[in-house]
């Protein structure tokens, strides 16, 4: 039977393939005694040894398609299964307690995972739980006789099904096979939808049953551009969407050509769109679809790959590649944004009843200036290689920007004395605009910034009062809702009264709804994943600005609901499309 | 030596008398193997028996000056002291084990207290966890031969010092000896400021170090008007202080006067000043205090004292006893905000990261319609016996409000279709306004509500993305700050647009450099604690609204910060009293 499921666009394209279901399958069982002790340490040596050829299988695979590093996670899991003292611990309980192999195995592996992960401080201990966990799944799996999703066994083409993909997940996937993404829960924010976008294939998420509405080798179409995935879809079904794709491919091709353009309106009015990274890796990225700049640098990256602070030189060495990388167009570089749901794992922040609201960012910066000032130092070395703009998350009141500025230009004399070189000339200094209070205080902000970049995330999570991750209340994450274009217009206009410019750097800044009351309202710069640029370029090419006045004041002043603004946006689009 | 402590000032008043410390004394230990186990026997039975005749004397003076109830739990004390199995398990321990008392004390009452505590949902045995781990406090403060505080028995005037204060710690004060509080930590909005404004008593909060620079019996004045507390005062500051609390007395004997007037500002200007309440008990106190109406009911109350979700019935007499208390003046009556950090035995509610920003109030009501039409219903029945007014609590966008009011006009359908009767004409609907958003769209609300009622402790926990309750980011509590200004500004200005009426119910609408900029803005309602009320009624005869207008400009267009802010007022106010 045909059945279509609605969920969220989540990363644009069309793929049809058979389903494989990333699903953990039900490995329960009940604790029994044993008569025939011998045969029931036969059964749990069967396990093992088919556990550890399966895991000989996929270490290979796993070589050959996802390479060496990946393959090693396997490696690990069969030193477990050769490790005497853990077969043995479970072979000499079932010989004392009498129970069956499941009971034992669950009862010692609990016991070794319990130990590894009460080491807090132990990194490699931790790991070393998680990797008991798995392996005691896949004897597990073999004691009952159920079959584990095996992801890095796909040899062919499939659209992955899963709960939620996790970060291990899709390390595990062999991406040369996957064509799309689909998932019961998530936002377009989330883990999967940023993974999906990054690899380029449709995903839609959200769809809160997709996991027990489709069985294994399901014929399915995801419809990445419309959130919605077809379940052994009619011959007519096929037809609509081979239209649909061949349509989309073609206006992938037109986008393409737009990569050594500016991006420009059907009135001639010039934009910025830029890219997001997070190392200077995602450069390439960034070149190759064209960004006109980099309008957010996530410096947390640097912080939490590392083992320990990174050194003002480590800093240096990122912040100028990156820089030198783009060629003299803009880098905006955020400092450190720690906190919330980040955290290192050198520096303990206190345990908080509600992380979102509390120690974090700048609020840390300006508490550990040691941290603070040689970040700071690293990034003015920098800025003798480009175009660099220090931009300050969560930035709440005038005094913590103050503050703040204060201190990079105490580092900036401290150099100029030692006679290290720094940008003294086009060096800029902005805040991330993402608490409700710096958006309704932008005027007097506007003041005393160079820029400001408005993280919408953020915004519309503290604006709602709703958090993003939260799936009880994710019904209020609304990027449209009146209230929060309300603010963002105002921090534009603040911004533009003062001659300054305004960028926005939160998911909002690359979707299509948004798009075009950013343009009515006058926005400057777009940042985004690298992957959204052309598609954003594009439709910035097909509108008039002049067009969109009228759409940006209905949006604020007479619409109600951010419902009504996704309609009246897109039947505008439509419309007005040049 | 004088030393003066700067605090917050958390309820007004002038007092003076020597220190109590209620501070947990050192009760550490080293484990040790001991040789003779029968002088540690003895050892361990003598301080059982200390103990005893401890809560004997202590059991005795708390009947007589706290109650029957709050003695009681010095028997249940008492039984855990005469439980062979406790210390029968103790001393066969200490002979097993040969190791001190201490350790064999603290090893036994640790399992007792983990096993009660694991049986969540048996709130008798958790309570009786708290006993025991009382009780081992006194024992081992025997055995190391230290003094525990016992505020049960204290027997003359006293300023209580402590780190903070809990609820449990306050039933136990003789509230007759206690003059004032000072502690450690807290904000105005702590337990230990309401407290003390309820009791009437000076308190100051926050003064980060009051517990180790106070010893007991160190002579003390609390100024809770300024938030300073002077250790050993010289002649000259007991002067000093003995006129600003006779100049205080008069003004309160002034402010008495005024109890059954109604509020009128010096140019002749009417405004209504309420009181919040949280059970029916709370009527007496407001109306004792010239209430104009109640402007909060917290019905979580009625939840939270329960064992069980609250029937129709048991609402609807309680809703029905304040409306007759008050006599037909206005009664605004909040619906449930349970979630954030209030929480049902009986009704679990899912972990959440963030509970401030998850699922609470209005959004567990719209999820739970069960729970919330039996509010509903018994809400509207009462509405028959006063002047009700219905308040939804976290209302973040228009869909809800709707929601929310179709829902009730559904059980008005259902009741009038039954006969039952309630107020079809004058009863009012309205909404909190306490999520940035909801003030952002306050012009949008304002046509399809009766009234707002702006809840600022939640608003500016959001707008500043701050939780009010984290030590590490309260800097960013910040009342005046001009954006939280110009947010209560526009939802004034907003109602006012559609004739609506606009109150206050959060901390700040009793605050004395808050009220100027509030009646400056038109504010019409000021709901406080019931002992806030002649304060803040006095201060309004002697300020002139037309005088006002220039200051709220100047609050919220040219200042830039909370502090520039606090000092404007009070300048203000010095040289603008009629």
């Amino acid at each position: 039977m045909t059945k279509t499921l609605k969920g969220i666009a989540a990363s644009d394209g069309f793929a049809t393939a058979p389903a494989y279901l990333l699903v953990e399958p039900d490995l329960s069982f009940k604790k029994t005694t044993i008569k025939d002790v011998q045969a029931e340490v036969q059964r749990l040596k069967a396990a093992v040894q088919e556990s550890d050829a399966e895991l000989t299988k996929i270490r290979d695979t796993a070589q050959k398609t996802l390479g060496e590093e990946e393959a090693q996670v396997f490696d690990a899991h069969k030193m477990i299964l050769a490790d005497p003292e853990f077969v043995g611990a479970i072979e000499s309980q079932i010989k004392d307690q009498k129970l069956n192999a499941e009971q034992v195995l669950r009862t010692v592996t609990d016991n070794f995972i319990t130990t590894f992960e009460a080491m807090t401080d132990n990194k490699y201990m931790q790991e070393r739980a998680a990797d008991v966990r798995d392996v005691t799944k896949r004897i597990m799996s073999h004691l009952l006789g159920v079959q584990l999703p095996n992801p890095a066994l796909i040899d062919h083409e499939v659209i992955v099904i899963a709960h939620d993909l996790t970060p291990s997940d899709t390390a595990q996937l062999n991406k040369k096979y996957v064509k799309a993404f689909a998932t019961d829960v998530g936002g377009r924010t989330a883990h999967s939808a940023i993974m999906a976008r990054s690899l380029e294939i449709p995903a839609v998420v959200g769809t809160n049953t997709i996991t027990k509405d489709v069985a294994n080798g399901d014929e399915l179409i995801v419809d990445g551009v419309n959130g919605d995935v077809v379940i052994q879809p009619s011959a007519a079904d096929s037809d609509h969407y081979q239209k649909a794709a061949a349509e989309y491919a073609s206006e992938k091709a037109e986008w393409s050509k737009l990569k050594n353009s500016a991006t420009v309106t059907a009135d001639g009015k010039h934009f910025d769109i830029a890219a997001n990274i997070g190392t200077p890796k995602d450069l390439a990225g960034a070149n190759a679809n064209g960004a006109e700049a980099i309008g957010l640098y996530r410096t947390e990256f640097l912080y939490m790959d590392s083992a320990e602070l990174p050194s003002e030189e480590d800093q240096f060495q990122a912040y100028k590649t990156v820089l030198e990388g783009m060629n003299n167009k803009p880098v905006v570089v955020r400092t450190m944004d720690i906190g919330g749901d980040k955290h290192l794992p050198y520096l303990p922040l206190p345990e908080e009843m509600n992380p979102f609201l509390g120690y974090r960012a700048i609020r840390i910066s300006l508490d550990r200036q040691d941290i603070f000032r040689t970040q700071l130092r690293a990034l003015l070395r920098a800025s003798a290689f480009g175009k660099l703009c220090i931009m300050f998350p969560m930035i709440a009141t005038l005094q913590e920007f103050r503050q703040a500025k204060a201190i990079l230009q105490e580092e900036m004399q401290k150099l100029k004395a030692d006679g290290i070189a720094y940008d003294e000339k086009d060096l800029q200094v902005g805040i991330m605009v993402e608490i409700p209070a710096a958006a309704v205080l932008a005027d007097q902000f506007a003041k005393e910034v160079d820029f400001f970049s408005i993280g919408t995330n953020d915004l519309i999570q503290y604006t709602m009062a709703a958090d993003r991750g939260n799936d009880q209340v994710s019904y209020l994450y609304q990027p449209y809702n009146p209230s929060i274009l309300r603010l963002i217009k105002r921090t534009i206009d603040a911004a533009h009264q003062e001659g300054k410019w305004v960028g926005m750097c939160g998911e909002a800044a690359g979707d299509s709804i948004m798009t075009p009351l950013l343009m009515g309202m006058g926005l400057d710069e777009y940042s985004m994943s690298a992957t959204s640029i052309l598609r954003v370029r594009s439709l910035m090419k097909h509108l008039d600005t002049n067009e969109l006045q009228e759409l940006v004041e209905q949006a604020i002043n007479v619409s109600l609901t951010n419902e009504e603004n996704k309609q009246l946006v897109t039947k505008f689009v439509e419309e007005h499309r040049h």
